[in-house]
């Protein structure tokens, strides 16, 4: 292992619910958060790996309460797990109001990216070894997800 | 059963991919398919229970090949499964491209929605028998996925 | 005449009307439809064609009745016409409101398009004989069309 | 006639070229010169008539060159011919290059508007005698247009 | 000097604010009237030099009185002074309602341009002798705002 | 002074710049970055004051470094000085690269907002006391700011 710094695993952003992302209830429709989610995972994947990435897969967003246009919505995307040329992304949505500053966890999901070369062929990412039982804790449960999803393609 | 006949479960929606949804490749990115999948799982669902639906859940969202500017991609929708307020929508995505008229499965996913009345509270949806094998086949394909979901977090 | 299909000379686009078409009484304005119909036109054309497409004229655009916000809207477009280097596409568009289904004729209009090849100059179309009497009533129509716009012209 | 001014039957609108506005080409796609259109004929009527107005033909509109991405547009709209509650707006489309500052005629079309109430029903708009010889060969030429469309679709 | 006609400082564009530049509270955002500004500037500056121009700074830009939806907005722009190779262009905004054609004041801003080669490097642009008294007042308040954003930088 | 918790002064937001921001060089442009600066001192005087705001004022706002498409950009953005109803809010603006991780800092500007009530009146907003050298120095600065701006304009 090198001296290197490793690279962030972590990322934040922090963006502002506006009127264009309203669906037809006034809130903030779920197609406006998914394509922010899809640039957070975009974001995290290639500044962990320093490579372009794509996705592959987006699994288990949930939608777990309603955001406002006008809040504050901050993305905590943090790389879970690495194979050789793939990188499980999680991210955790947390919606703020200004006037109440009160904080809501609304939504969660969990991305697998893949690393690209200047020629689009899948590359190989920096790999990690977890260390705190947290790391360790999103490790395993990347592993699951995957056996998981390959148990229920096998069965369809 | 009344002699009503059943709400219509399939849908088929297609649009023209153009440039403003281009990613740094030069691709159609995965936001902005993200962000069409919603809205024609909220016409499916909204279509077949005749009520306001809500995005519940995102599952299995697999990027099977890149979708290009220029081509016409079509969302094949269709209700999988229902619950007492819920709905499963599964999305096929096909491209084609205009010269050579070949097309390509390039996505699939599942979507949970939820019905609300125009208080905003759940609200019941029509039932519906799966008949044919096809049919039975993506009602327990449904029921199995819910079961792995479940599985998934209790293991979390 | 070769023993190749025929090209496809119908296409339907349907799209869900959003938010963001909204004009000022709340209703979708009439320039987010004049986009999707440039839109239709280019893709009917061009799959029809095998040929890169650009829009020379539209005409006789009318708007028959409202289209709002949330109703799902099927551009049901026809190659009606061919000439050397163009093509004539007719589009009839359809509204259909969600829980009632019921569906309404808002719209239609007339496109006619010039397929250019690699270097930008007008190419040959594929010929097509109109065989029904459907096809037959259109072809007509395109070519009075034509005599009537040059007529307006050279009496303005 | 009273000894209040003339409405203004006259507007130009003049705006950016910008690179959202692309097609697959490079060039200003015909779709967001419609949207703008559309914008153009809806302020040109507004104004002339002091009540909001809706679209309810397109007609002729003819594209004669292409518009390039980072050229000045400017729209030269003209009330040409009024009805009891219809307005005849013809526009008039000028590029022009920052550089060359060369102008070329890129496009005219013709629209029919209609004044609403604010109960939404068609309401009177101002009337106007032509004076000029241009003027005049307006207003004739939007009759003549009226007939010959007329005549289109009883022969249809 | 030589005999070529001096390049035109003076520019007017006017646009019409639609829906989708609306605020939390329903009227058009700072936001979309400075996306504009910009276009503006970069319109005004590069139609005088002939060449292609980035924004180096904008000073005080005053929000003078909310502008609507649905209102004509015209900004009146104009190069008030030259560097060797930058441009000052002062922009006057003006809202006017469709049924009154009131005009208000809206806003007012300054831009400092600055022209660039085929290579990205700054390059000369004309020069101009403030010849009315007007002229001469605004290139004095050009050199003064000048001086004291100097002043305002070096004390901080 | 009370015991409850000063409201937060510092917001940062972070944004990951999309090909539609793209101006004519490829690179983004300056209104793309305006519109979201405005985004961004509404957040930061909407979260410290507890109330709506609209935007007065935006001074002195310097492009030091051109920003490309797919950086990720920080706005680190500070309530520096508040009057009864008003609020300056400096803002930093850093691009940082996917690949080198290095940062530059792209541009700064300075806000003046107002906080409005429910009626649309200004309303006051909440008091504090420069306390590090820091804090003064940004205070101080952001008075001399407004001395040079009314010097600036009783000279016009």
């Amino acid at each position: 292992m090198s001296d290197a710094p490793d690279p962030p695993r972590r990322l934040e952003l922090t963006t502002l619910m506006t009127p264009d992302m309203t669906n037809f209830s006034g809130k903030v429709h779920g197609g406006a958060l998914l394509k922010l989610l899809d640039e957070v995972a975009y974001s995290c994947a290639a500044r962990y790996s320093g490579h372009y990435v794509v996705t592959l897969l987006l699994d288990d967003a949930i939608f777990r309460a309603p955001v406002l246009v006008g809040e504050l919505v901050t993305f905590k995307a943090c790389v879970n797990h690495v194979g050789r040329t793939s990188l499980d992304v999680g991210i955790r949505v947390i919606a703020a109001n200004h006037r109440t500053r009160v904080e809501r966890h609304v939504m969660s999901c969990f991305f697998v990216m893949v690393a690209l070369d200047d020629d689009g062929k899948p590359t190989e990412v920096p790999r990690f070894v977890p260390e705190t039982a947290e790391d360790l804790r999103r490790w395993k449960q990347s592993e699951r997800r995957r056996a998981l999803r390959l148990a229920a393609r096998q069965q369809a």
